[in-house]
């Protein structure tokens, strides 16, 4: 494999450190004016300007050359929260909403996470694997290179494990790195809604074990809210996945403050993610435990709340704030960290130096792959975006547009942006 | 030139009526299934259904085939308020604001409008045409197949001249079609702010008189708000351009209800533009007059105002509500006309069919160009999107990604997404 130098970027933005950061540095990102990136066997090698280089390594004539352009590098974005595996669609209870329907009223009347649940069971695993290869193309374009990918519509052991061998499937076919979560506690399904516990313990007691025997995720979820599972459920459900070996983290105080917030820090979760309701104390325990906030700003827009998560407040206490995009059928139905990336700048109130952090380093320590990927620096896989802007601020200052020029994966181009332009007026 | 048959679309979606369209109508969307397009001569010639199009015209054995795939087809979009031709950038300005400034102390520190007028003033006409010509593009691959641009950042008789010959000189090298509009009276210009009055005359018996008579603009447009030019000062202004031909246009109650609304329907202006602070009376004489009020959610979102014009009141008032860009450096730095219908839909609560004719239609009506463009119609020139969509509900459902796969303008195939996926990891 050939080394890959990205030359004559106008700019390269990157928080720095390696391991899971605190909210305090969130801001800490370093920019390095007219430099280059020199990429060898999958690995970044050297990160600097053009003279550091020359100075350092030399002329470097065997290395294969990509012009950036006067483009900004960026490290590939981490998207660490999606629901990648559904089938089916949702736009009519969307068009139902945006009429005046509550999502109460659309849930009671057969919609709602059981509506994907109902179309999910349905299908076959080469066709969820369809169905997320064009979610995985879109995600590439927009500049994600790791993604996590939850179960969560299957809710019985075999729907749950199809689900989960269609996204170690679907790993395989393109270059998007799949990390898998296993969410069985997602929902009670319809079939067990009389008897709540019993589904506990088949979550626990069976689906956990063997989605942990089969090595099929890497992560323990559970949504834990108001009306779905209590904090008591939802801690039983993260001690099982724990005693599997999967990590544990969390859906926690999306709609209500229900305690998740101080569940995920009681148990150092990975994350949790949502928190448009958490409250201070939960806001004070996650900071105290370093537990990241993953903020999913795009729900808020998507389902039309004014409310918003305190992102500014919990920067200012302390705690690590990351950013994903939900990405599902009835939530938040969109593929793009750049669109969320410019919610959390506009909607907010984060700089955009927090907001590279969000999608970058703090979203990769919340995968447990922080020493491994999120930001540029010598030793680190060379996952590398080039933006077609001049500096980093235009991520959100020109906001709308994708601005993912290319994409490098392990040290290969593995994706250019190349629109046709067929013909002229004149 | 052959014909275009664009074959296999799952949904056809368009606003009917080729003349300006009452708010009442607004969400009046016609939805073919299963539906065909045939171009000829630049026009459209048939829509409907494949079985009527067999029917009718038979084979045609001898028209260009362009496979839409199972998506949507909706009328071009038609991006009817833009500040295009500019020089600089602000995005520094942008990081200020976002650190906590407010736009008056950045203005008071020579930011804001004065500051690309200070660029736009050093640039050359050639400068000028290069630096939108990115922009342009960027607006054909959002799906803008006609915009309006205005000139405003001279405000001198020769910068804004040049502005306008910038724009005449670019729409001879791409395919977006453009309609321009003379905004003299954006500001009054740093070195006549001690006599107003003096500009005022400069641009009603100077500037208007001789960008007329060049045939440089179609429209003349005003900033009319509290600060800016107050309401009698800019009848003047759409007095002297009416009185030379140019059509009246006018940015109206932005940020303070200034009488804009009332001027625009008094003077009967092709468009009343902003409107976020617009009163109760100002609406029903907008109402009364027909007057399109021309929204701008961009601004709001990217200023992080929390007002955002009322929508939903105007419509059910009965105004025609048509939707832009306003494409610029320092309020609104985006060419995605996508992107602001997803924010109509989401933070002004329009549906998607009043959003669609709000892009097109109603967009092509302020333009004058309500009978030529707008809408899929026999006779209307063959402007036509295929989405990426299976029905029209995506354009706003599947949020933050581009939908647009292909653009046709006057009948031919002009742009095709086509990025390119280099290689795989297996």
């Amino acid at each position: 494999m050939r080394d890959l130098l990205i030359t004559d970027l106008a700019e390269i933005a990157t928080p720095l450190g390696t391991t899971s950061r605190r909210g305090r540095d969130q801001g800490a990102v370093s920019k390095v004016r007219d430099g280059e990136i020199l990429c060898r066997d999958g690995r970044i090698l050297f990160v600097g300007t053009r003279a550091e280089r020359e100075a350092t390594l030399g002329e470097l004539p065997d290395a294969e050359r990509l012009d950036g352009r006067r483009g900004t590098a960026v490290p590939g974005f981490v998207d660490a929260h999606t629901h990648l595996p559904w089938a089916g669609s949702r736009e009519m209870e969307f068009a139902q909403r945006l009429a005046g329907r509550s999502y109460e009223e659309i849930a009671a009347a057969g919609g709602g996470i059981l509506s994907t649940v109902r179309s999910t069971r349905g299908a076959s695993r080469d066709e969820l694997v369809a169905a997320m290869l064009p979610r995985l193309e879109r995600m590439l374009a927009c500049g994600t290179t790791t993604a996590e990918a939850k179960s969560g519509y299957g809710l019985s052991l075999p729907d749950e494990l199809r689900q989960l061998e269609a996204i170690r499937a679907v790993a395989r076919l393109q270059p998007v790195e799949l990390v898998p979560t296993l969410l069985a506690a997602h929902e009670v399904p319809a079939e067990h809604r009389a008897d709540r516990e019993r589904y506990l313990r088949e979550v626990c007691e069976e689906i956990i074990p063997s989605v942990a025997a089969a090595g099929l995720a890497r992560f323990c979820d559970v949504f834990c809210e108001q009306g779905v599972f209590s904090a008591a459920e939802s801690r039983r459900v993260l001690a099982a996945g724990s005693a599997h070996g999967l990590l544990p983290r969390l859906h926690a105080d999306e709609f209500a403050d229900s305690g998740g917030a101080a569940l995920a820090a009681e148990l150092g979760a990975w994350s949790a993610d949502h928190l448009m309701a958490v409250s201070e104390p939960g806001i004070e325990a996650l900071a105290a435990a370093g537990v990241t906030a993953l903020l999913l700003p795009g729900t808020s827009f998507f389902l039309r709340k004014k409310a918003w998560a305190p992102a500014r407040r919990m920067v200012e206490a302390g705690v690590p704030v990351a950013l994903a995009t939900d990405c599902n059928p009835g939530s938040s139905n969109t593929e793009s960290l750049p669109c969320i990336a410019q919610l959390a700048v506009f909607e907010l109130g984060l700089t955009i130096e927090e907001v590279l952090t969000a999608v970058t380093l703090n979203a990769a320590a919340s995968l447990a792959l922080g020493e491994e990927i999120g930001s540029l620096e010598p030793g680190k896989r060379a996952d590398v975006l080039v933006l077609d802007a001049p500096n980093l601020l235009h991520l959100a200052y020109h906001y709308g547009v994708n601005p993912v020029r290319s994409v490098v994966k392990a040290g290969r181009e593995i994706y250019r942006a190349g629109n046709l332009l067929l013909a002229h007026r004149d």
